[in-house]
């Protein structure tokens, strides 16, 4: 049974990350709201929950969930914090939207995974978003109709235009390959059962003593490789890109240009068959920009001086199409409303 | 002053295009509610209305603008049906949402335009959904940006896989090309003053007596010339096409690429610069999947054993970088909760 | 029967063209030598001839042609000097490759086409040579496989950096779509029946006075319309599009990706089949390299050292390949031959 | 000094690949011929030879040296074949032009490599033909220029539709690697100090026992990193692509697109600025075309007929383009010799 009413959700973590999630779940996403902000900083949390109506702040987790106002979690804090926080949201039995690590390492990682066990059900859904790009969801759909046949390796570039400061050589596994580590896993649907490093000399773009780029070979449990190129300061953009080389052909994401496939012969992508498909954006953005505009008690967009300029050009064509020739368009005076 | 509380929108008009609209409001736009629909045919009015909590059923557009619910209207029914209703919201001040075309002739459609002055304010938003494309969108802020020149020439193409039984050749122009006459007005910020329609021998593949293609040059009172193919018997795939050219440059969009120049020697586009530009949408669906499934009563995506299975990995990866070789990952047994 | 001599070729008129045809046939093409080379200039005829083996220079081309070294002709010269050759070049029932236009205008071309009728032959092969591009040959022949029914429309577009100094507005259509005329007809297989021309307003990148660019609309007998942007003052580049638009899909050329089609749903292009195709020109530069060196007294390109060095890393890659793990490499001294 | 007269060349070989050369030779290469054929296969030797003007036929490879009509080698018989037929070149200080391998192993390459410093100057281009790949010699021109920073990585990509029936698992390494172990030492000027090979499950295309794909990863003096997806039964097509990963910006060839970088914000390829640089094949091809014809006593491609219509429709266009409005174009009637 679906529920009617809005879902309140408790964020923990208001930092860069947690701020734009509470951003997303109050402006972009129907039926939900922002109930609760958590943040250390009481200060911050205040700041976030003033600009959200109904929304409370706390600086202890345990205690937003324990309000009625709060129907799930979603952590965006630091990793090391987000053990103790699904723990308390466990106890509390609420649906969390965990931001990804998980946790920072794999034993305390284990503890959550037993946690939840003892629940008897699943509760968390990790924040690998990736398994939500069109893209991506492009590729794992080609992959399991088997058109292509069986994968036998992945190509990964994962390119950063530069890393922030505290970024250290361990995180460019740990931080940055964990969502291709993630995506082969999901990709395949195979285990990981080794991991090579090689690195080259490091760029005179990288900071002093950081070891990038590096590039990662991962072997799985379904005889695929899967290697990634990590390169955090590649300086000129951010690049995530994927080709699965399969055993009758191969699909790339990530130049932008959808999904491309090697097959039979030829290269190249699919065409939209409808406006449904390719206007899809466009048609939510209309109507949103038009709430959001008459919300703030103004009117923008095309104006009916549009509408009837289309309609007299549009006549004028109809008789050119007709009678052949050139016909001439002849409009009213623009009103100053509309100048 | 922004309002708090949803947009209570009636939505006229509940058939295809209705029905869609219905359902953006309903499940993927924040900050609006459907709060009433109209259908000349009650039946598929209250069918509608059903699967919206707190949405009343009306076969009359002026009652249901009557009620308090009613914030704002959307008018999604068939054209020649607008000028009542766009009346009958200015009878009541109420901002609209009006899907193309306006109204289905000039003298129509001027008399809107006059009813509006005559209201001393916009009121209306017309739906000239492409104003809201990702890529028109970004060709338009290059055609403003100088950086190619003036405008001289914008090479449109406009093709459907097959055309609905009722279309007529008139309707190549004012139905199809309709979108093409906006998108030049916007796009060049011109009003167009001449048009010429040149007709090659029908296709094989368009209906008996259907003008299908058909080659429009719309000329502009700034001097440029807009030429459009209209092709919506193509049989293989939705294509909405635009090249800008300009005095340094071209511009093109609508080949899956988002926006692609020539200009000083090169062709080629933009890379985004972080995840921020490049997985917003990624984000937005991976928050939106959850809440969904939450309030299903459900748990999907990523599980806490996939957070588990990446932080191992990434440990055995870490070592790899650190120590060098080839490093096994050693995982738990998977539990039957993540089977 | 074929010859087995070598063709000798008289070539007319000694400007830009010209002299590159001279170097053309004298270095790149094999099976004919220049024998001959006709200016009105005599010092420059003698400077062309100076650096061609064998090669005797004239100001009169019919005395260039009474040689029995000549067994054919290149005509090279300025349009309005076409005529004259040719009929010399009828007189002696010789070969000829006439450069475009064949003469200036209509009624001297009819001359020409009816000396060439009273011959009872065909001698002349005119200098259209877009019909020996890979692109429009791969074009023409997905045209006529009838994959794409039939032709509707064709689009072109022709671009250059800048025109030169004598360009006038009449020669964007003779000089520049003369080219589009010819590949209009050839692809098409029709004839043109009517041609409209429309001018956006100039471009401030052409020179005073040009109508630069143009476009243009090409009419044929099967029905069919070519349009034509020709814009001689782009700045950017210089290109040369075409797209047919067909009844069940479109073919495009000119984008630097060879042939890319829209048909049944998708976008792309074809991947060559086997090495002969993919490299046919680096093995073709690779021997003429190798030729052009070794006549010159050098030795370039690969040397033993490097085949020394890839039979070393091939030899430790087998080994890597069975034993697993990482392979040292390690390479004899280079010596300083080969530095 | 250049010499005027044609190279006399002795191929080695007449296999596929050596009766390859003999029609490049013969038919396109300007500046040499073939002097004559050697095979172990005497047969094969003459019927090869009989086919070009002057060319004797020989089953020894020193003898066939010994005639005064060979000025230079090309040595395209089986790989061990190669070290006698260079020694014997040597010996009479003959340029070669040898297939890849130089040699089948390290030891015997040496040997050559010791062979030539005896003579005391180079004899030798080895046939690396990826060198000549204008791809290549744009990737390497664009890496020598230093726009892009360093070269940190290479990755390559080397498929195959189908492996001949004698492939094996070796040769993968050293028959199909080679090409990329030799373009990893050219672009990057490095030498290869390591090798490591990763094996995928073999696909279900590959032949019983076949190890095929393999995924080698080859490092350099130079610090850098080159991996090689090698996958002699992909099925789909032949695909060479390589992208070289630099400090500043990555390039990458093989798409079908030339060269396309990834710089400053930016992807993309260059235009080319004029019709000798877009056209240059089409001249060649035009001429050629038009010298074979000739010498077989043909007369094809476009006919003064084309040259004639394209002059009357030039003409009925500068008078719409001064005019303004649609021009009719009159034909003469058209001859049956043009039919």
């Amino acid at each position: 049974m679906n529920r009617r009413e809005p879902l309140g959700i408790a964020v923990i973590g208001t930092g860069r990350m947690g701020a734009d999630h509470v951003r997303r779940i109050d402006r972009v996403i129907s039926g939900a709201r922002v109930a609760a902000v958590v943040d250390i900083d009481g200060e911050r949390a205040k700041a976030v929950a003033a600009g959200v109506d109904g929304c409370t702040a706390h600086t202890d987790a345990a205690e937003a969930m324990a309000s009625d106002a709060v129907d799930a979690v979603l952590i965006a804090s630091s990793g090391p914090a987000h053990e103790e926080a699904l723990l308390a949201a466990f106890a509390r039995d609420l649906p969390v939207l965990c931001e990804k690590p998980l946790t920072p390492d794999a034993a305390s990682a284990l503890r959550v995974v037993e946690a939840e066990q003892a629940l008897g059900h699943r509760r968390v859904q990790v924040g690998f978003m990736r398994r939500y790009d069109t893209e991506y969801v492009r590729l794992k759909a080609l992959l399991g109709s088997g058109q292509l046949g069986r994968p036998l390796m992945l190509h990964n570039r994962h390119r950063n235009v530069a890393s922030p400061p505290f970024f250290t050589s361990s995180m460019l596994i740990s931080d940055s390959v964990a969502h291709e580590v993630d995506a082969t896993r999901w990709l395949l649907g195979h285990e990981i059962t080794a991991v090579t490093v090689l690195r080259p000399a490091p760029s005179a773009g990288a900071p002093d003593g950081l070891r990038d780029p590096q590039f990662v070979v991962l072997e799985t449990d379904g005889g695929a490789l899967s290697d990634v190129e990590i390169f955090v300061n590649c300086g000129f953009g951010y690049q995530v890109q994927a080709e699965a080389v399969c055993e009758r052909g191969t699909a790339r994401i990530g130049d932008g240009h959808q999904l491309v496939t090697n097959m039979a012969g030829r290269w190249g992508g699919t065409i939209a068959q409808d406006w449904t498909e390719r206007f899809a954006q466009a048609y939510d953005d209309e109507v949103r920009a038009w709430v959001d505009a008459t919300r703030r008690g103004e009117v923008t967009g095309p104006s009916t001086w549009d509408g009837y300029a289309a309609a007299a050009v549009c006549e004028a064509g109809v008789r050119a199409m007709e009678e052949g020739g050139r016909v001439r368009v002849d409009l009213a005076q623009r009103p100053p409303l509309y100048a």
